[in-house]
């Protein structure tokens, strides 16, 4: 079901990756909602090709950009101002990795050249992409940015690893710039918490099984998915939701505010 | 601008009193969104007699309900259940009220048959509206509550007096209801906590004006407007939210995460 | 081990009903810290009779007085003033009742008679010891005032009904208070969120068992027992935690940033 | 006044630089309090020659170490071993450091290099401090590590800049590594949150003094001395607070949970 939401919007979205991206549920959720948009990702994820089947379906171009690159991303908004012949009005971030997570290198031990490097792909790439739209001119006013997160930021999950610590400087830098943003160009700039998701790089996480099934009976509605991710994704873009901003909005079934639930406890008897 | 959001949907808005009160604004947003919906206020409220101008407006009946009186709200669900030929899909809840503020009696001062009456009309109301509901299979799966709250309930603001505790209490039995009422009908509930914004209610608090400049200032895109309260709402009635619930949500222009502005400290310096 | 942390101080103890309650734990260790002290609990628990036994080894007289009554607030801080000869440093306020509880009536068919007693007395006290204490400058310059809370008064566990609701008002009215004793009188109010304990109010609670396991799984150091919860409290009331005020602090052994342990999903695993 | 609530215990010192430093009023309150220390600063901050003066007054050795670097940690630790000939039960993390606010250069045209070197001096080193910490069993059981942080890590402060997205990730890393610092070795982690404070550290801070007046108004106790803020440091070292780990602990007169005063709002008028 479409409801015009993001008619006349136009968009880039960061981190679609295949079928199970949450970036691609949004990238198709946003097309169907009357939205124009550009698909990016790194030149590497490019390569593995699969992002051109979502291109096809939502009639848009895919400019390669990696994130930790200035001029990448220069030049990644200079064509998409070319293509939609003026600013976008959205943005989507959904990017993260950790070396040390994919090298299974436990907290603490962590290797420091790793940990800037997750940080700087993970973290500080949304500092990037919204110094340079600035400095570009790039979004246009009562625009919106969403960068997705996870509760790690908040509380200890053993085997997030040092992603927990990305995930805290991403919110943090989304507050920040939110501020600056806000007062210089009515932009506004949210991260959505969710649910554990079964995506490429969920699943890259240890013990990433036990932990989906927890959070599950810990979620009175139960874990949300990444369709129903991206349908809260775009209210978010929408015209409807213009004074929200520098939060982070957790899309979870209720985990983040349940202490316990009977499921659990009758788990914890066995 | 409509997007058909809740096409086919039916609701109760509480607590509209005139046209600057968010509830109205909500009531309208509703129908233009093709909801349908039943207005209810205290029978006190209703005899100032506005209210039946929104009824013609939005086509709903008025139906008096005094939410401190579960006799009244078991009539109010049985009338509504007759009308629509069944329940409902979404509540607002948007009541409030503290005999220490309208008799001016400082917080340190107050007198405790005053507090337990704000509390009942303030607080537990949500909890009898949800009980009672809940107990008559009022709200259909899926549905969604929404209660207005605001950040007295984190921070204090010293003229907020008594309706502090109030919402604190608000925000809390929404997060424990929410648990309940998410595990066995899937119904999801949420608090809004909106910018101060001029109502009838709003405007009884002391030194409001200084305050509501204050919180302009302090906010990046400024205080949220009724309004805009209005299309927030809607977004969380709709079918695009349904794994929110048991948030607190801040709805206030940023001004909830942000510590000082440029603004607010050149007024320090003055 | 003691370090005369408190000598010199006098305080007033609310709540110690048998060797179990934390109360009683806080007033031997203010004992042994040099403080002088009153003991109070309401007439009922004074008729158990233990408390004398407290009173003894303290060298503190018991002034029975119901935390829902004015006149005997009243009456207890006249005779503690001149018992005392002047005013008081500390005050440890640790009060909860919930008659749904006692009576096993779930959160979602709540008696509101018996909400309105459990608010007056679990919350609503607090704010009555306050005020009082304020009009009868009863708390010296820069002394402290501590409440126990527990941290269902931020998330959900279901078992603990009401009182949830009862807990996030009295981390209200500690910090709304704290404000204007502050301000007035430089008087820090806080609450501690402490671990599960076994004492006889935390033993009426359902499920009790199970969940306290659970807890102690959910806990980095384990949950925090009544002994350390006592010595905690003594820092509070020292002189070295000043400018601590209308904080709620956890006393939980990590349970509160903890999202999961490795203990708790081997034992989902099972 | 002293206590001797450290005897006995011995602690590393991070970070002092000269008298206004936090961190020297915490090794004189540690000292007083019976605690033998060792403290340590970079290179850079040794050659300005002032904390030779305080290692006199305590009776502690100075040894240099560039948190950067874990070569240098590695020697602080084994020089420290030998000095004590044993571990250490506390440790102070006061350190900060972004080129970008040295460099007066705004949040939303920040330097990425500079970012990773603050993000690494500020954050990473208190990650670096404990893993190898860990790694050498240099920290007893139920020893106790405080890192200080400021609130701009919750909310924005525009002038903080890059400092407070290192605040958020070095609270971050406070909660996780005390997750594994305290399963494996009942060692607990603390971050103190403390008021605008005029160090030479704080001094930096672009309109430093408009602010800091701004958080004593807002502040219903004022705003925390670096007096106050070591002997509150000093309860977290000591035995009675072995169960408080990975929290964030505000020190700062009530000013973070406070809405507004009456002060600010009576500015706000004029």
């Amino acid at each position: 079901m479409a409801y015009n939401l993001l008619k006349g919007k136009k968009g880039i979205i960061f981190g679609a990756l295949n079928e199970q991206s949450i970036a691609w549920k949004v990238a198709q959720r946003c097309h169907a909602e009357g939205a124009e948009i550009v698909l990016t990702n790194s030149p590497l994820a490019l390569r593995m090709g699969e992002l051109n089947n979502l291109a096809k379906e939502c009639d848009a171009p895919v400019i390669g950009a990696d994130v930790t690159s200035n001029d990448d991303i220069e030049n990644l908004y200079a064509k998409t101002k070319e293509h939609f012949g003026g600013g976008v009005d959205f943005i989507l971030h959904s990017i993260g990795m950790s070396v040390n997570v994919r090298k299974n290198i436990p907290y603490y031990q962590n290797n420091y050249e790793f940990t800037h490097k997750g940080f700087d792909i993970s973290a500080l790439s949304l500092h990037r992409v919204l110094q340079i739209a600035l400095k570009q001119d790039m979004i246009n006013e009562w625009g919106s940015v969403v960068a997705l997160t996870y509760i790690a930021a908040q509380r200890v999950f053993p085997d997030y690893n040092d992603m927990a610590d990305n995930k805290a400087v991403l919110e943090s830098i989304a507050r920040n710039f939110g501020y600056y943003y806000g007062t210089q160009k009515k932009v506004r700039i949210n991260t959505v918490s969710q649910s554990p998701t079964r995506t490429t790089a969920g699943s890259g996480v240890k013990g990433f099984d036990g932990f989906i099934n927890y959070a599950e009976k810990m979620s009175p509605l139960g874990n949300a998915n990444a369709d129903q991710c991206a349908d809260y994704v775009v209210t978010l873009f929408s015209d409807l939701t213009k004074m929200v901003t520098m939060q982070n909005l957790f899309h979870d079934g209720g985990f983040s505010f349940t202490g316990v639930t009977g499921a659990v406890i009758e788990q914890m008897e066995k």
